[in-house]
């Protein structure tokens, strides 16, 4: 079983780290050391050596960071935890509401004669330093990069990872890698830079066709990457994970060890392109002049899928979506109050595993039944873990890992009789998110400016959400990606092969949750006749197949449309996922998506 | 009659001129002149005196500018002008689509050995000349403020405006200027800022409770103001205008002649608050590193109406759709093949000022029947004017200045027997301004953020439209006011008591126009049972008030909340305009407004 349900960490371990840390501090002459979340890379999730926030505080969240000072020791986290925080860390640590107090504000605050705050320029980004030493300026209180002192006491940290890479086959890439390199080299021509600095190991993996398993849940292999104007890369990567790769890196890609970056980037000559967002500090002060700020060249490309990569995914949401059926009728068979939640999930991973195709889980499972459901963030242990009782809805937020696909879908379940508010919310939510899938659009609109076709049916009762409509989705990468979303943040115009998430929710704290979420992918819309010729537009494909609990739906909230949608919708679950089936789960599946 | 029909401008007019320009230009040693359409108050009208650049080229659009060389005179004109300019200016003047191609990139290839582009600063904005000069940065092309050659060639100009001013009663103003003062005073005081330089007119004319007559269309006075963080007021504006309003004014607001403000300024101590986007270069260079920029401090307050202007303007609508409700009536009798637009114009306008309420029009009326209401800023005249014919639709776009608010309404009315494209156009139309009526959304977005919801029924027939879909309105001032609307480009939040239009439209190029549009004001919405108790949320009251073509509409593609909507507000119309109208229009009124 990948996921597993034990509480990793106690908020009793903290207080003696602490006070080992700020040991640490006087005898390096500091003042305060901040100790992020990210490790050099700034990914969503860390290997187990780079769990440095975890460790010293107790704190699991995937977001976040401590600035720890001698008096004071703050744990700063966004909406998201304020109540996890309170759970996971001991009295010595105060949690501090972020982005509301801002760090700048705080250290001036609490050191007001100033100090010395120390940093590790591996784990912070240009731009998150940039920021921070302006709004120090002339308060008294310095940054200084140094070593990372938690590193130097931390006496069991597991070692980085030297987990093999993998070739990512060509069939499911759907471009050689030497294909993409010579795409990418002739965009640094265009923009006048010599060499593209890469530190985004997705960006890395989707760039040489490789995968890895450094971390739990993203296949990706950590390194660095130099990508020249010619199309040649230098890889900086541990000769231990890439035995099964060096044939299929070929002579263009020279691989060196992770050691050697630093003095690589000191002789590298000429204009190299980073992104101020997430390249180490350390980086770009090694290049100082030399380095462009410009985005991840390999991001843009990366987002817009080819065709390989659109089946790819579309195949691995048939499989995904057979398990998601089976283990739906196997829980309509158990009566209510007699399964946990950690149950379902392992049944869910069961169904899943039961397809050998399946690598790993593309996120922890979330599972929370009645309360927990309103929890966005849920993440069963088996300290939360709760019974399914009657009358209560549970949302199931889940994905797999497949060669050929990322998946991510959120189902929301009732068990027995549902209350009429809930299934009432219910219902806008999937009014929601078919106003989402049946949207076409003008090209050149970026999420912020369609998300909110998939919050007005919540709206227009008074009701919304707080997390963003959709994330973008990899190919058989991140489970999140960037830049495409569909968020009020997002600026980035959508286009065709994006995949992304569409999930509306509605939480009701203290009593029930409930999202809906399907993958989509933009395309080019067909015209219409009567559509006006000049104008190009876009529209959704639909990836993911699994029906809707139609006991939730209050059929007569819904348009002809919304009905004549939800009605085709199930038709084609049934079609592509019924011969995937158990016997069993096929019948189950037949009355799931009949018509209503 | 407020509105005329000739032609003001003609081609043939602009070749001797722009001869004369360059000889002055020669005189002063100038490689180029930059002639704006703006006047030293950036607004969209300007007087006969400011009328420079229709008075050189011919161009009689709204936006847009000359840049004069020896050799070559562009006109930058955009999208919205690319057929009038062709019509309106002769051939020694070369259209050049702005903003595809910039000023600066334009002059840098007209002038490859360099040379020097004169420009007169008090017609460009400090924003406008700080973009320019950073793109001619290195390229030879040098910036010269001058004094205007236009105005030295011009021997026929008219004198600057000098109509009186009027006090804007509390009534329609709803609070005193001196509440206003000491309000903005707070806000100087709180960011830290000495003096305020106010040089929009119709923020000084809120700012004043005054209202004037210097340009067409908008009751403003032309002037500059300096609000000091004590509340009192340095007004520089022509003594002429200001008899009727001097008692009004009072001791805190001293007057002084136009000509004194620059040794005013130069005199001036302390930290002085200035718009960037509009303050003439001229003063932010005077003020040198006094100037902190920042937005104007009125455009906010005053785009926030109060409960005097949010019921001045309900009051004005009811007027205006009794003329209005008129003139349909009055059309609906004609037969088709009858009348041509400039009579509707002229009946409109008869109608409007049978009310002796009526100040002026708040805009030129748009009228285009057939491929004119395609035009998106058609203006008729004595060449275009059409008749009405069978099959057609006409666009009625109209306002009317009263002085207890600024109306505009578009009607799209059908000649005979529709066409069913344009029925099912004019009906997906209809369906977008009543999904953006219909809303509620919760407080903190910006246009941007809803812009789609009267857009979506467009888009998913394939079709959409080339303008925002709504402009803010003022009170009894300008009828397109910023800083709020509802539009792709718009980040302001929008907040209770702002003024908008709500108008999408459809435009088939040389076949027909369709518009819709509204007035809409943000207001807070009531808490729903069910709904969200946390959370705050706006919504709109509509203000227009006036049937929809029943003809145009296909009944089969609403649905049963649209109709609802729609019998809902014809109900409405009726209850409201019916009292006021003669017996016949109330006839028809009853008939127009019948449930469908």
């Amino acid at each position: 079983m990948f996921q597993t349900f034990e509480v990793t960490a106690r908020p009793e371990q903290g207080p003696p780290r602490l006070a080992a840390l700020r040991d640490a501090m006087k005898a390096g002459g500091l003042d305060g050391f901040l100790v992020p979340r990210a490790d050099a890379h700034q990914g969503e999730y860390v290997a187990a050596h780079d769990e440095r926030l975890a460790w010293l505080t107790g704190f699991t969240g995937s977001a976040g960071f401590c600035a720890v000072l001698h008096d004071i020791a703050g744990v700063f986290i966004d909406g998201r935890y304020r109540t996890q925080v309170k759970a996971q860390v001991a009295e010595e640590f105060t949690p501090v509401p972020w982005p509301d107090v801002s760090l700048g504000d705080w250290l001036t605050e609490q050191l007001p004669q100033g100090g010395v705050v120390g940093f590790d320029p591996w784990l912070h980004s240009a731009g998150q330093i940039e920021t921070l030493e302006k709004t120090l300026k002339g308060t008294g209180v310095d940054l200084r990069a140094c070593d990372n002192p938690v590193d130097q006491i931390w006496q069991d940290q597991p070692a980085p990872p030297v987990q093999p890479a993998k070739v990512h086959p060509l069939e499911f890439a759907g471009e050689s890698h030497a294909d993409k390199r010579q795409r990418m080299a002739r965009e640094l021509c265009d923009d006048g830079q010599n060499a593209a600095l890469i530190t985004l190991p997705d960006s890395l993996c989707w760039l040489l066709n490789i995968r890895g398993a450094d971390i739990p849940r993203n296949p990706i292999a950590q390194g660095f990457a130099v990508l020249h104007d010619t199309g040649a890369v230098d890889l900086f990567m541990a000769a231990g994970k890439l035995h099964e790769v060096a044939d299929h890196l070929g002579a263009e890609v020279t691989q060196h060890d992770p050691q050697a970056l630093v003095p690589f980037l000191d002789g590298l000559k000429g204009s190299v392109r980073v992104d101020k967002g997430t390249v180490p500090v350390v980086l770009s002060r090694l290049l100082g002049d030399r380095a462009a700020y410009a985005g991840d060249p390999c991001a843009l490309p990366k987002a817009r899928k080819n065709s390989a990569e659109i089946e790819g995914a579309a195949a691995a949401h048939l499989r995904d979506g057979a398990a998601i059926v089976e283990m739906l009728a196997w829980l309509d068979a158990q009566p209510a109050g007699a399964l946990r939640e950690t149950q379902v999930v392992g049944k869910l991973e069961g169904f899943r595993r039961n397809d050998n195709a399946l690598q790993d889980i593309s996120f922890e499972t979330i599972a929370g039944t009645g309360p927990n459901g309103a929890i966005m963030h849920y993440r069963v242990t088996e300290e939360t873990d709760s019974l399914l009782e009657e009358g209560q809805l549970i949302v199931l937020d889940s994905g797999g890992q497949y060669l050929d696909g990322t998946t991510d879908i959120t189902r929301t379940i009732a068990i027995g009789l549902p209350p009429r508010e809930a299934a009432e919310a219910f219902t806008r939510v999937l009014q929601g998110m078919i106003a989402m899938s049946r949207l076409r659009w003008p090209e050149g609109l970026a999420g912020r400016d369609i998300e909110a076709i998939g919050r007005m049916p919540l709206w227009l009762a008074g009701q919304d959400f707080d997390h963003g409509l959709g994330h973008g989705v990899g190919a058989y990468l991140s489970v999140h990606e960037g830049p495409q979303r569909l968020s009020r943040i997002s600026h980035v115009p959508l286009e065709a092969g994006m995949i992304l998430s569409n999930e509306p929710g509605y939480y009701r704290e203290g009593a029930f949750g409930i999202r809906l979420e399907n993958l989509i992918v933009v395309q080019e819309a067909p015209a219409l006749p009567g559509g006006d010729a000049h104008r190009k537009m876009l529209h959704w494909r639909t990836l993911t197949f699994a029906p809707i609990d139609r006991r939730l739906i209050v059929t007569g909230m819904l348009t002809a449309v919304e009905r004549d949608w939800l009605n085709a919708y199930h038709a084609e679950v049934a079609e592509k996922i019924a011969p995937r089936l158990s016997p069993g789960a096929k019948t189950w599946l037949d009355a799931a998506t009949a018509p209503i």
